[in-house]
């Protein structure tokens, strides 16, 4: 379970001390990504799918893992994981294949946590 | 109408061209990008709005108009559009802004022409 | 001048439109925006400098423009504009000289319009 | 042939005004660029061929027409086109579609030229 | 010799893993990847070069050391790689520089495994 | 202090390699890159803070460190270091953030370093 485990912690260490500079955009913007996943016209879930395949044709690996924690707590199912994997790969290209791999080990391991 | 037929005529056309060269390559692509929005684990409806916004992050004008045409057939909304339009401008940040403009002006200008 | 009128034309209508749809996220969005450019520890001029340099290494010309607006605002010097272009296209290659070059174009005219 | 003259004519007399200014690195970045491309270990012709990919999945169009050109004096076929166009969307993934459908148009307006 | 082992185990083991999932868009992607690279008007020698630069300029390491591997395999010299590395600095700048270091890095690890 | 003297050593180590396979086009990157940051118009503080900004938009984490290190020694501020990752935040988007956490914790090693 460490992966999962270092990676949280190192997120909410660095988030804290980002924060605690007390720099009013980089503020706003925290709060403003909190709200950007929340229930509106669109569903949380379905927001947190199209955070996932935006971090995944931008290659951000660490925005995929947090996205992907948030799909496996809204019940999103495997094969929908690998539905968003499909349009990632396709639209953003093989480059995407290595974060691809990434992720569907950190997927994995999201299911064995729990 | 005619930015919108514009568009759909030098698409077509210049597809036609691309295929007609016969390359492997760029067909079984174009295959499979037809593939890739059809109903699976999740609907298509929910895919296409997975490629609008990974359109949008990778911001590529055409593959936006392109999107925003199949959402706008499957019933999308505005709000839920401009909700797509949120979750880009979040993830890639004020840089999709302009494209964000020209999209509002393209999905109006597809409310007119029905 | 045209050139120029249109440009702000088109971003003011269009910005209008996005804000008038009522989404909570680009409204925070857009005023996150503008609070970035303000004084803080960096003044106007050097983060609208920092601006310009995001935006030609990203490859976003409608940014480009605005940014040099707002540069010859704030009394950017031409001598300073070209060390920001040297500095966009060493970083970002030469994939950044198309736009560098639709950028002077683009600084001339705002010379000429007063 | 005006579309294939009126991108000479401005890209020609933008690189004018942007190396009048005597900026020291743009213009050793244009000389960077000229040798980038001579015979080396890899003959031009292979050198363009990768210069026309790399500006395929970086998507810029003006590099993409510049690439096009010099190729096409090299004696670069129609089919070794199309299969850098396969690379290049294979690699960079659909979003490349729309820039390879102005390649296409272009590529056919320089064999009308001679 | 164990880090391109690892990354070569690694590779397998996720992409058997993203196959057995059975999504089609996957699987047909990575069948239109292998045949990418194959010979037709172009040698595979000359594909496998596009795809390395192609990789980085858009800055994917796993992406660079596949290609590395078969570069090495059909032959492409060291003067000929680093031609491909200057084309890829010089189109992509300087932030290619860090993956540059990685790809010399690798390559020299290739040449001592045999 | 690890951290900081293996990224130097590495990059150091690497950059020889490159030079050393007496590539003209490599060789003359480097150079091109070292001129940019030189006090001309603009001073070298404000061209490495250009430099840290564009490298943050990029996404090059090593790019990022390396500016870090040049602002540190010529005397940025914490704030405006923290004013620098705002603009990147907003003009970038939220997958700038973790290459920002990356970027406040190498900030921080070089506070302690000396």
């Amino acid at each position: 379970m460490s992966q999962i485990e270092d990676f949280r912690d190192y997120r909410s260490k660095m988030n804290e001390k980002l924060l605690s500079n007390d720099n009013k955009v980089i503020k706003r913007l925290y709060s403003l990504d909190t709200l950007t996943y929340q229930n509106s016209a669109l569903d949380s879930k379905t927001k947190e799918m199209l955070g996932l395949v935006s971090s995944m044709v931008l290659r951000c690996d660490d925005c995929i893992k947090y996205h992907l924690e948030t799909c496996h707590k809204l019940g999103v199912t495997t094969d929908e994981i690998m539905d968003i994997f499909g349009v990632a790969n396709v639209v953003g290209g093989t480059i995407v294949i290595p974060h691809t791999r990434r992720a569907i080990e950190y997927w994995e391991l999201l299911h064995k946590e729990n």
